[in-house]
C-alpha cells in the first residue's frame, strides 16, 4: 500500500499543464486541483442528498480522490496533446497498474467517472469542471490573462443534469468575471 | 457555497511551514498535504472495514478533507508558533466562521479529529502523521537534510490503536530511511 | 548571539502572506520588506533631523531592523488570521524569547514601535506602511491585480504627524497609480 | 512562420519531467536542454570533421534544434508514461503538424534523429544523452539525490560508434561523479 | 571540452535580467532565449537561402548558439548596468577565456555577431531582437505589464537589411499586440 | 526620494549570484542578505560599544543598509565576472548616480565600507562576510552541496581587527559545519 501512497505523491509535483502553457507562473499541481474537487464533491453531494436525491456520497468522495491518479504515470496531458495520444486509454491502463489487480473495485469507481455512467461519477465530473472555472477566475483576479477558453466549461456545467440543483451556484460563478 | 470553495482554494497557496522553515525549496502546500491524507484515509479506512472494524468511511473522508480548512484563515502555524498562539482555539473559531452556522455538522466532524474522540477522527490523525513522515522521506530522497524531527511522528503512529492493523505498513515506512 | 542571527535568517524564508494569499507569484519575504523599511527610515529620519526635528536616527534604525523579528517564530500572520489570534500578544512574547533576558533594551525598542509611543517608533510605522503601498504599486505595475485594500494604508500615512514633513512624497506615491 | 516560433516558445515552459518527478526543485526546461544539446553537437560535429569524418554539421545542428520540438504539443512524457502512450508515434504526428506540409524537409531531419539512420542523427542522440548525464551530475553536485538511473545513459554512450572519437571526454564525464 | 559544456550549463541558471527587474515572475533563462534565437535563425536562414541570398546557414547557427556564451562569466547585464560597465569589452574577454586559445575560430564567429560585420552575424542579431519582442508579447498575453520598452526593438528590426525579406513576419509580430 | 526607494526595491528581485550559479534553488535576494548584514551590524556594533570601543553605531547601520545599493544598477556580479569587469569602479559610479549629487554624504559612507577606511566600514565588511558564511551553512544544513569556497571567508574574519572581540562567535560559526 505504501507504493500506492508514493505514487499518489507524484501528483504534488505535477503542474496542471493547461495553466503552465498559458503562462501562469507556478501553477497549481494536480494534487491541489484534486483536493478542491473532492471538497466540492463533499458539499454538493451532501446537498443533493438533503434534497432527497439518491446518491452515495462515500462513493462520490472516493471517485473524486482517485479521478486523476492515473496522471501519476502519464502526467497531466494538455488538451493539445490529446490529438496525438489516446489519453483515455492510457489513463485507464495506468490506473489498472497503479491500483493493482487486488484493488479492481477502485478501478471500477474510476470508470464510473470516466464514462459518466453513475450519478456519483457525473457529480465528480461536474465538480471537476466547476473547480477549473473557479481556478481560472482566481488566476484572472490576480492578473493572469489568456484563460478565456477555460470558461467554456460553463457550457458543460449548464448542460449537466446536476445543474438544476445548483443553478444559483453556477450563476454566481459565471457572474464573478 | 462558492465562498466556501474560494476559501478552500487558499490552501493551494499556503506552504507547509515546517518544510519551508527547514529550507525545503518550493515545499508542498496545505492542499497537497490534505489530498494525500484523504487518499490514505480512503485506503486505510476500507482496509479496516474489510477486517471487520466498525468504521464509517464516508465520515472519515469528510474529516480528512476538512481537517486543515481552518488554515485558510490562520495559515499553517509552525510548531514554534504554537508556543505563542493558542492554535487549537484559533483553528476552532476559524472553522466555525468558515463553515457558517448552517453547516455546524461539519464543525462537529472537525472536532472528532481535533479531540480524537471517534475512530474516524483518530484514523485521520493517523493518516495525517503517516503522510508527513512519507513526505519527509520523499524530500530526503531528493537531497533534503535537517528533517529528523519529523520522523518523531513514528512514535505517535506506533502508539495508536490503529497501528495493530497496519504494523507492516508502518514498519515498511520506517525502513525506507 | 549566533542563535539570534539564525533566527533572523528565518525572515528570508517567510513570505509576506498578504501578497501570497492574493495570488502574487513568489512574493517578497519578510526580510525583504524589513530591508526597505529600514532604508526608508534612514532617509526620512535624516530628513526630519535636517528639518530641526529632535529625532534619534540610530534608535529609529534599530527599531526598523527589529520590528518584524517576532515573525521568525509566529510567521507573518495575515490580517484574516488576526481575528483568531492575539497577534500583538504573541509577537511580544516571541520577541521576549528571541532576544532573551539579557537583551531587554531591544525589546523596549520594539515596544516603542508597537505602541507608537516615541517619534522613532511612529516613524518606523510610517515607513512600514509607505513600504507596503510602494510594493503594492510595484506588483500592480508588473500586472498584479486585486491589491486595492493595500492602498488603504494611505489613510494611515495622511493622518500621521509625520505626513506634514513628507506631504510631497506621499502625494507622489498616491499619484503613481 | 510566427506560429512556429510561438510553438517553440512552449519548450521554455515545459519542465523536463524526469527531474521534476525525482524531486529536483525548479528543474530545467526542454528549451534549456535543447540549447546545450545543440551546443554539444556543434563542438563534437566540428571535431569529427577535423578528424576527417564525413559529417554535415549544418544538418546536425538543425536536427539538434528540432529534436524535441514535438514536445511543444505532447509535453516531455517521462519514461513511466511511455508504457501507456506510444510516444514515438505521437511525437512524429506532432512534428508533422507543427512543421506543416510545406516544411516536410525538417520532418525528415527529425526522422534521422529518431531512427538514428544518419551519422548526424546519431550524433545528436549522442549529444542528447551526454547532456542528460552532465545535467544529472550538476544536480548531484548541488545536493540532489535519487538520480542514479540517469547515469545508465553512459552505457548508450559507450556503445555508440561515436564513442571511439570521444573516449576521453566520456571517461572524464564518468569520473566526475 | 567538458569544461566548455559545464560553462554553457550556467546559461540555464541565469535569468534574463530585463524581465526579472520588471517584475516578471520566474523569467526565462539565457539558455531558453538562446534556444529560440537559434531556431529562428534556422528558419530565417534557410528562407534567405531559398530566396537566392548567399548565406552560410551553418555559420549562422553556430553564431546563434555562441552569441550569449560570454554571459556564463559576466551574467546577463541589464541595460541599466551598461552605463557603468563596458559590457562589450567584458563579454569579448570572457568569450576568449571560455573558448580558449585553441578555439579562436569560434571567437571570430562571435565577433561577426557583435560587430554585425557579416550577413550571418546580422541575421543572428535580427533573430535576437525578434525573439525578445515575441517573448515580451508572450509575457503580456499572460498578464505582465510594464514591458513597453522592449517593443522598441521593432525599430531595429525594421531598419535592418533583412527586414525586406521578412516584412510580413515583422508586421504580423507588430500586430500581435 | 521615491525614486531612491523604488531603486532600492530592485534589490528584492536580484538573486545573489554566487548561490544561483552553484545550483541553490531559489536563492536569497540581495535585499535579504542586506537585511541580515544590518541586523548583525546592530548587535556587533552595540557589543563593541559596551566593551568601550569608540564606534558610531548609527553610522555603521547606515553603511550596512547602503552597502549593496549600487547593485540595483549593476546587479550582483559574481566573483567570476569580476575578472572582466571593474566592479569597484562600476559600483562607485552607480552609487553616485543612485544617490544623486544632493546626497553625497551617503556616498562617503559607502566609501568607508568599500575602502575599509573607518572602523564602521570595517565592521560592516565583517558582518557581510559573517552573514555569507552563516548563509552557506544554512543552505548546507538543508542539503545543498558545492559551497566550500564560501567558507574561505572565515580567513578574512579571523584576520580582522574585530575578530579579537568576537572570537567565540566566529569559533561557534566555524564549528557549525
Amino acid at each position: 500500500m505504501l507504493d500506492l501512497f508514493i505514487e499518489a505523491g507524484k501528483l504534488k509535483k505535477l503542474p496542471r499543464m493547461g495553466w503552465l502553457l498559458r503562462g501562469v507562473a507556478n501553477p497549481e499541481s494536480v494534487a491541489e486541483h484534486t483536493f478542491r474537487v473532492a471538497l466540492i464533491t463533499l458539499f454538493l453531494g451532501d446537498e443533493l442528498k438533503k434534497k432527497g436525491i439518491d446518491i452515495n456520497v462515500e462513493k462520490a468522495l472516493k471517485i473524486a480522490l482517485l479521478h486523476d491518479l492515473g496522471e501519476a504515470r502519464i502526467t497531466d496531458l494538455p488538451l493539445e496533446a490529446q490529438n496525438y495520444v489516446d489519453k483515455k486509454k492510457a489513463e485507464r491502463k495506468a490506473m489498472v497498474d497503479i491500483l493493482g489487480a487486488e484493488r479492481v473495485e477502485y478501478f471500477r469507481l474510476f470508470q464510473e467517472y470516466e464514462d459518466e455512467k453513475s450519478l456519483e461519477g457525473r457529480l465528480v465530473k461536474f465538480a471537476d469542471k466547476l473547480e477549473m472555472v473557479l481556478q481560472a477566475w482566481e488566476y484572472e483576479k490576480s492578473g493572469a490573462k489568456g484563460l478565456d477558453e477555460f470558461w467554456g466549461a460553463l457550457d458543460y456545467l449548464k448542460k449537466s443534469e446536476i445543474y438544476a440543483h445548483f443553478k444559483d451556484l453556477i450563476d454566481e460563478l459565471e457572474k464573478l468575471r
